[in-house]
C-alpha cells in the first residue's frame, strides 16, 4: 500500500512509519510541511485536531482512505470525515488497541450473564498520567453498562493496565489488558488501513474493523 | 421449589443443601436410603453414574425435572437421559461453574478476533491433583478451537485457576478464572433448576441456561 | 504431641482438630464445658478473651504451654500472659499465617531498599468483610513504614488477598498473598505449638517461631 | 558528575544518555571513534567485552571509577578489572536491574523459611527470546536454592516477567518481577555511578550497591 502519515515526526508518527515498514510512505505532513512522492491509498492520522480539516482536503486531493486516530475531535471535524466518508473510507476511533476494543465489545455482549456478580474495575498507570479513572476505564465500565467502583493506581512508569473483575461467591472472572507499549496503537492502525483497502466508502469504527471477520 | 437430591451425603451432597437453603428439600437419595417427604418439582444428582438410571425413575415416578452433573456417563446414560427429557427438563453438563462455561462461550464466539496473536493457556490446582492439564483446561482450549501449549502448576491447596493469554507485540489481552470453593458447583445447580422450573420438557446444557436472557 | 482445644466447638476449634489430626486431642474447652482426658503438653487457644484467665489456669494446672491467636485481648490478658510464660512457653499473634507474618519480615527489613519508588498496597476481602482497610494491609504498609495509598476491593467469597507493589520508571515488583481457606490459621498454630515443645519458658511472638531456624 | 558512555551509540548508549541527562556527558566511545570534552569522574560500559580493555585502560588514564554491565566477560577480563579497582571504585553486575537484585537477595535470606512449601518459578518473554528457562529465573532459582520446576512462556512482545511462586495447604505468596523497559538498566546504572563517587576504590557487585544503605 501507499500511504501518508499526517504528524510525521510525532511520537505516534514514528511508531507508525516503523509499523507500516513493510509499505511505501509517499507523504508526510507536519505543521507547516508537506513532502509528497506518490499517490497514497490511505493516510494515517493520529496528530491534532487542527490538523483534521487539512487531512480532509489531502484525502479528497488523491481519493485516498484515511484511518483518523485524534482525540478531542469537535462536531465540524465529524462532519467533514461523514461527508468524505461519502467517496472513500473512513475509519475513526478514539482508541485503536485491538485488545481494548475487544473487550468492549465481549463486555457489551455478555454483561448481563454477569448480573448478580459484584463487579470492580481498575487500571494502573504511570505516574505522569493525570486524569483517573482513564478514558479507556470509562468505556470498559460503559461497555459493562452498570454503575461500577473504578479503582486507579498511580505506579512508576506502567503503560497502562486494565482489569474488570466479575466474583461471587465461588468464582472470580476477570478480563485483562496490558499495554506493552505505544507501538499497539500503530498496530490497530494497520489493521484499519488494510481494512481500508478493502471498501470502496463508508464510516467506520475501528470495532467493525476488528470485527468483520467474525461477522461474515 | 420443592427440591430432591441424590447422593445426598457426600460432599457435593452437603453443598447443594447449604446452597439450596431457601427451597424446600423434600427427598433424599443415598446409596441404599430413599427418604421423601413430598413431591419435588426438580432433583438434583452430582454422585456417580451407578445411580442415573434410578434417578431417572425417581424423576419419571414424581414427573420433576433434573439437574444432573454427574461426570464419565455413558451412552446407554445418555440414551435414558434424552428419553425423559421428551416429558420434563433436563439439564446436564460436565461443568456447572457460571464463570468457566461464560468464557467458553466467549472464547468460542471470539477466538477468531485474536487470530495473528499468540496464546497460551495455564491452569493451576493443588498437588493432589493427578491429571493434567486439567479438564477445564482442555475444554477452553477446544473452545478457542486452536493448538497451544497448556501450562501446568501443582501447588499447594489451589482450588482451581486457570489463564487463557492472548498476546501480541504491542499488548496483552488475559481471561482468567479462578475457583473460590466447590460451592461455585452448588450455585450453578441452583441457577439450572430455577432455569428448569420455567420449562415444561426439553434436554438443555448449563451454557443455555447462562444464556438464556441474553438469546431473548 | 498431647494437645487440648480451648473453642473446640468454634469454626477455628474444627480447623485445628483437623489439622492437629496427627496428635491426640486430650483436652477439650467450650463455654460452660470441659472435657480431659490426659496431660496436654500444649494448649491451644483461638477463642474469646472471655476465655483466656480460664485459659491460663489450665495451663499452670497441666503445665503446658500455650498458643494463643485470640484477638482483642487486653492490658490484663497480656499480664496473665507474661507471668505464665515464666513457667511454660507462650506463643502469641493476632495473625498466625505463615505468610503473612514472613512479607512483614522481608518488608520489614528490605523496604529501604525500595526507597525512592512508588508504592501501593492493594487487598481484596468477601463482602461481607466490614473494615476497610484490612488489619493485615495496615500490618504490611507498618512493615513498610511509609504512608501509602490503600485500595480496598470487597468482591463475591474471597477470602483474603494482599499486595504490596513498588514501581518506578522502568519495573514493578510485587509482593503477593492469597489465603485459601482459616485452615492456614490452624497450621500456624500447628507449628507454633511444635516450636513450644522444644522451649522451656519464654514469651514468643509467631514471627520469631517463624525465624527461629534462619536465626540459628 | 562527569561520565563517560563506551557503546555511545547503541541501544544501551541511548538509554544511559537518557536516564543520566542531570550529569555532563565529556566523554563518548564507539567501535573506531572516541570524543573527549573533559574529564569523566565515571565511565558506564553496557557494550561488548571487545571494548574492556579500552575501557580499562580510559578509567586508568582519567582516574574514572567503573559501571559495567557488559556480558560474557572472559576470566582475563575479570582480572583487568580486578587489578583497576585497586586505584578506582569497579562495580559490575550482569544484571542491573534494582527489582531482580532486590528479589534475589530477599529469596536468599528467606527461603529458607519457606522449606515444606511447594514452589513453582515462572517466566514470561517476548517470542524472540531464543534461551529458556531466562538467565533471570535460573538465577531467582539458585537464589532459592532448591530445585523447582520452571515454567517458561514466550509471548508477544512481553519485555520479561518472573514469579517465585511458594504454596502450601493454606495461602500462596508470590514475588513478581515485571520489566517495563530496558531503561530499568540505564538506571540501575545511575544509582551505581552515584555509589561509586563516594568510593575511593574496590571491586563491588551491584547487589552491594542496592544494600548499602541497609547495611549501615
Amino acid at each position: 500500500m501507499n500511504f501518508g502519515i499526517v504528524g510525521y515526526s510525532g511520537r505516534m508518527g514514528r511508531e507508525i512509519k516503523e509499523v507500516f515498514k513493510d509499505h511505501y510512505l509517499c507523504l508526510t505532513v507536519d505543521e507547516g510541511t508537506e513532502h509528497i512522492e506518490n499517490t497514497p491509498d490511505m493516510i494515517i492520522d493520529f496528530s491534532s485536531f487542527n490538523a483534521t480539516f487539512r487531512t480532509i482536503e489531502l484525502c479528497r486531493e488523491h481519493n485516498a482512505g484515511l484511518v483518523i486516530g485524534t482525540t478531542s475531535l469537535k462536531p465540524e471535524h465529524f462532519s467533514g470525515l461523514r461527508d468524505l466518508s461519502l467517496s472513500v473510507p473512513v475509519i475513526q476511533s478514539f482508541n485503536f488497541s485491538m485488545g481494548i476494543n475487544l473487550l468492549k465489545r465481549i463486555l457489551q455482549d455478555f454483561s448481563e450473564c454477569f448480573l448478580g456478580w459484584d463487579l470492580a474495575i481498575t487500571e494502573t498507570h504511570h505516574v505522569k498520567k493525570k486524569d483517573a479513572p482513564s478514558g479507556t476505564a470509562i468505556l470498559l465500565k460503559e461497555a459493562v453498562g452498570r454503575t461500577s467502583d473504578c479503582v486507579s493506581l498511580r505506579l512508576g512508569g506502567v503503560p497502562g493496565d486494565h482489569q474488570v473483575i466479575f466474583a461471587n461467591e465461588g468464582e472470580v472472572v476477570t478480563f485483562s489488558h496490558r499495554a506493552i507499549s505505544r507501538k499497539v496503537f500503530a498496530m490497530g492502525a494497520l489493521k484499519a488501513a488494510e481494512f481500508g483497502l478493502t471498501r470502496d466508502r463508508g464510516f467506520y469504527s475501528f470495532e467493525e474493523v476488528l470485527l468483520c471477520r467474525q461477522k461474515q
